[in-house]
């Protein structure tokens, strides 16, 4: 059962970027913490980032018939990029969205969300774990494979 | 004379998206079907799907100096996309904008159009049978070629 | 089978009014045009223009159980008239909107319109012409009779 | 003693219209239950409906010197009409306005009523019986008649 | 079978309170006139007033296996409480919402009701008259107990 | 050379409706009034009244080829009305809009004129006086007849 | 019986100043104009023009003690200055607020007026005519000197 | 170490109210999750419900001196209560804020949080599993007692 | 003569509350100001905190009677509370509203006061200064005692 | 030690000047309370008033080198003046804001003050008498002079 | 060739005014700086600061006829004078609007300026620099002097 | 020490493009006046363009540890792209704005640019030479490298 951990534009940058917001952890560390967590749930993780909306878009649509969830920290894009919430809706799967930040507490252009009403549920303000508990509450909705 | 029909994000995903919205046709059942309607009309079709933003402003951008009109379903990019606007107005050719469902008559974020500004008519909620009709009425505002 | 094609107000004007927006096809034109076409796709065709809200509604009213299908341009009523989104509500029937102007693209208050959220599609900008998309629109969504 | 009972656009299609909104009742079946409640109260009943604006103010303006008072459901004229705002204020009658369905609590462009601020009391959502209340709360704003 | 009319803050001071506005009925009044109204429909009635939200919310959960229908005056808490809404979409009981003067026509503060989309139907201005009325459309609601 | 003087909606009721903000003036001391001042500049005066939009529409209509201007208070469809906007502009007639009291200094709703865009001049709060000095403004406007 | 015409900002310009908009008239001229009237109408002139919003406003307390009413074109303070409105309301004169062009049909910034709510009547879009028919109106509204 | 698990109003109704928006588990359900999951990470835990705005002000208060950190699902208090804001700023503990659906997800209104400003993170639409991820999150940030 | 100074939410926390924004004064500081001022100028001083909306309601009530003027911060429920803005209403006593910081300076929701409309003064910025300022207020505005 | 009591525009009006919302005490009549206050409190008093927002600006300016604090009643310009905002800001001097009416309890124009932000306090609706605390709240931030 | 320098209010303060967003730079700096440019430019400089906007008007009225362009930074007025934007239109000359922070990244209302649509160019965030461009910007769209 | 000139969308169709705002000058044109200026001030240039959102994301994070300061005009995506916001806001550099026509004085969509709260200083509506004026101004800026 494979998940989806996918990371929108600027993530990449993690660790260096704005250490006062975004701490100091890099993306190789969030993707060790979700290989971990994964591997104790039963999982195959797949761990991308790109800065492309149009690349992020087909991602998902790549989920559609290879992954069971995904896990989804569109980055600035959540705010603005309605062919993301979209595609989301086109492919019918379950999907945590994760923030590292608590987005709902920052600027007012970053309190709307396209990828909230297209998600299950929203991790926000709790950094790399956040990942984790996403990947935790995927593996509570999805029925065992066997 | 060369006609484009181009097309946005998640369009390449057709008949498996959501049904009840947008019905069971391919992105090919419709390709077939401008195809047909540019044979009867003389025009030469040039059709194409994209997922990027930026790779939607370069096919217009193409567009200036070898196609005669453009028939446009830019999908969710119609709702947020200043970088379209500003592409279609540079090239000053006729345009068609299309959509399969009534935006209109869906969500407010969907009411929203960037093209409609620069585009010479709209067609919505008709279906695959709207890229028909928007090759019709290109055909109408072209001058005969002879 | 009858299509009733329905105009609202000042449209009685058309040809002398504001030709640059409106174009100099007379309500005549667009009768002539829609009696071909309705030939064509073997409708009866019924075509009226009122410039009173309380006639249009009625006419709608009326088409509840004589008629298969609606073409409503309401005019400038589109923008205003919550009666004629009742009345379009309780008949029940396929209903496509044309306006031959492309009111998204005008000025604001012409982008709201009352019957679009009652209405299977929307055609605008395409002058006349968008008359006869309408009807062929039509001939597509209901049942061939014998 | 003169009621007039007012009805405005599309309430004669009741009974067939949108029955999982506004039941089965008919607007004859409104009219026989307002004639048994006005008989017991000891009132004349005129009974009306009309699908056009000016025919609504111009009932309202003929209640000046007949009637005692009003019950006005307006229908869809009640969120647009200031006309009808206005006739009711010059006519100085005490009026309480119905309507068949909360319609508070049906789409924000219902939310606004410009009956409301010239208007002595509100029922909504409770179908015929509303008009029947109306009736027994003018019975007691009215003196009595000897 | 059991009807609970529930009453909000303030309302324990009417009489006293802006004459102007409220009228000089008591709470007693209207817990008598209900009470009459109660017998003669074959209800036992349940009167309570309370200024606490808390408390209100708690009635209402109270009534949920206890009561048949719920009448219900929030007084101020009916613009500001979402706890009040959340409470009756719990419980499930056709609830009746009456108002003494008609909020719709006062300031704009008050146009707004979170009771209103979980009520069956809207009593306001026709003081205390309206309870009675609201028990009145309780009993054509509810079937009859034998 | 004909001057068309036409009124909207409860006009017919002046003299007799809310004398506090209208005064006691009839709409029969309007139009001696105005037949006076139409004499005094050589006008032929045509004035009228409806209560109906659909009719008001008609009777903009109606000028096109037969008035050389209008002086418009089109009472309550000034705030509302979409299709006398319409009306005006397919006329192309010099339009002086009046207004016995002051619309913009009464409530919200009365702010917004529909008419104003497509007038020449505006004149609300001076009474009767404001339909005289608008046949003057006409007067002024219009090209010397011989 | 003294009447004030009290001018605003930029006004020294007419005549030079965008004749598109403002034509050609001079503000000598519209003195002259002014005048004329005011010795018809039996009236002694007092004719200003300032630039300085302070100046504006201590022109109107002068006119307290010494004038019988005010013509204002405050210009651009029309639609900036809580300060005018408040020494309009202090003087307790008669107002009649003029604009030469029609402010309601120009930019929305121009839409709103602090003069309005405290002036008896509005003439906009009637260039210098529209100054004579203010004093027109003062002469109406003041009663007689003997 | 002590945790406050606090909840607000309608939460004493879970696993009754709306299954098919907060599912089947009750408040116990969540109080024995939540019991194990301390007990786990070495917490004791503190678990209260109440449907009073001015209880769960002081529940915080109470929480200053005595507990490491908050997890707080305010309910309905959420979305309007700028006391509980105050309450947790004044007491300056870390607060994860729950909720069970995805509130972001729901009606306009429940996107507002007086919450969220002053709380580390937020976890919503995961249900019960919320609660323990919460209780994880604040393990993260508290520092080790020894 | 007594007067009521009545608290709001959160300030018995005053002094280890937040504080850079309300300064080290205790509640009890506050409440010995008071009463020294109050014995200097006769009155009778009743001085009460509460987090409680529906307590501080029902200490408005209470203040009816027995108290000749109302001191109220009713802390963050002047933003929220329409109850509390009704019980002033209903008491009809001279009330002034005071803020230790100024409310007006800080976040947006706190420029709304439900308290401001039914009082005769509002001091905020001032710290505890601001409640003798208004025991004087109140002096200034009672009729003396004899 | 001198404090700058500055008066905006109109002020000069005061006691003539709509009695029933300022009273009938003369800017004289404050000036001298003002002196006495000051007196009693060591400082030296300068009072001034102007009806130019430019002037007021620059006695601001003045302020910065000579004087220790300012009580501002900026009358009208409180709502409109960002200039005199930035003039605070750019003198760093104690500012009181007074209003001898309640003016957040008047036009929705007048609940926006530049001033707020960049005082430490508001006294409005107290008369003059909020002159006199002001002062007196200055008295108390200012350190003493020996 | 004269260009006019002009400077809005509070601009004489600085380099003691808020250093942190202006800098320390004064006035008399930025005319020197200017007077260097302008001389190698062959530009003659016109340097002149005001605080009223009265007399700002007058200076740009001035320029009508004796400069050849505008170099304005309106400070504060820029957000609220459309009597300087009324000046500016009226005159007809090219100008560059510069401030020395960059007022779009700042509050809000500092966003809209009345200056822009009638500027040709822009210059904000760049200090001191930013008026030497300005002149720079306008010797490139001045037609050369011989 | 190198400095990035980032040019976005549509920029490679300038000169072609809508004349009537953009002139004649191409991206080309453009691209040798920074060289020239670059070479003055001591930079090396490193200039690009692209329509692609995510590739202008990665320019910006591309010069992070190459560049010293960064001029971005980012066409169309300044209105739209929160990632750009966060791309550099990530990488720290000084960065000025510049856009080729004042984008504050065309249509509203424009006025909004989510680059300024992120760059030192905007430059508009000066063409080609605003590139120029920015590299300046970042010389300026930027430490004199020996």
């Amino acid at each position: 059962m494979i998940i989806d951990v996918l990371n929108g534009p600027n993530l990449n940058m993690l660790g260096t970027r704005q250490p006062e917001v975004y701490g100091s952890t890099t993306l190789q560390d969030i993707e060790a913490l979700c290989a971990d967590k994964a591997k104790l749930l039963g999982f195959e993780l797949r761990f991308a980032q790109t800065n492309h909306e149009g690349a992020l878009v087909e991602l998902i649509h790549n989920a559609k018939d290879t992954a069971a969830g995904i896990v989804l920290n569109a980055g600035a894009y959540t705010h603005t990029s309605v062919a993301i919430h979209d595609a989301l809706a086109s492919v019918a799967l379950p999907c945590i969205e994760v923030h590292l930040s608590n987005i709902h507490a920052r600027e007012p252009f970053r309190h709307k969300s396209f990828v909230t009403p297209v998600a299950a549920g929203l991790i926000c303000g709790l950094g790399a774990q956040g990942y984790a508990f996403a990947l935790e509450a995927l593996a509570e909705m999805l029925p065992p494979t066997e």
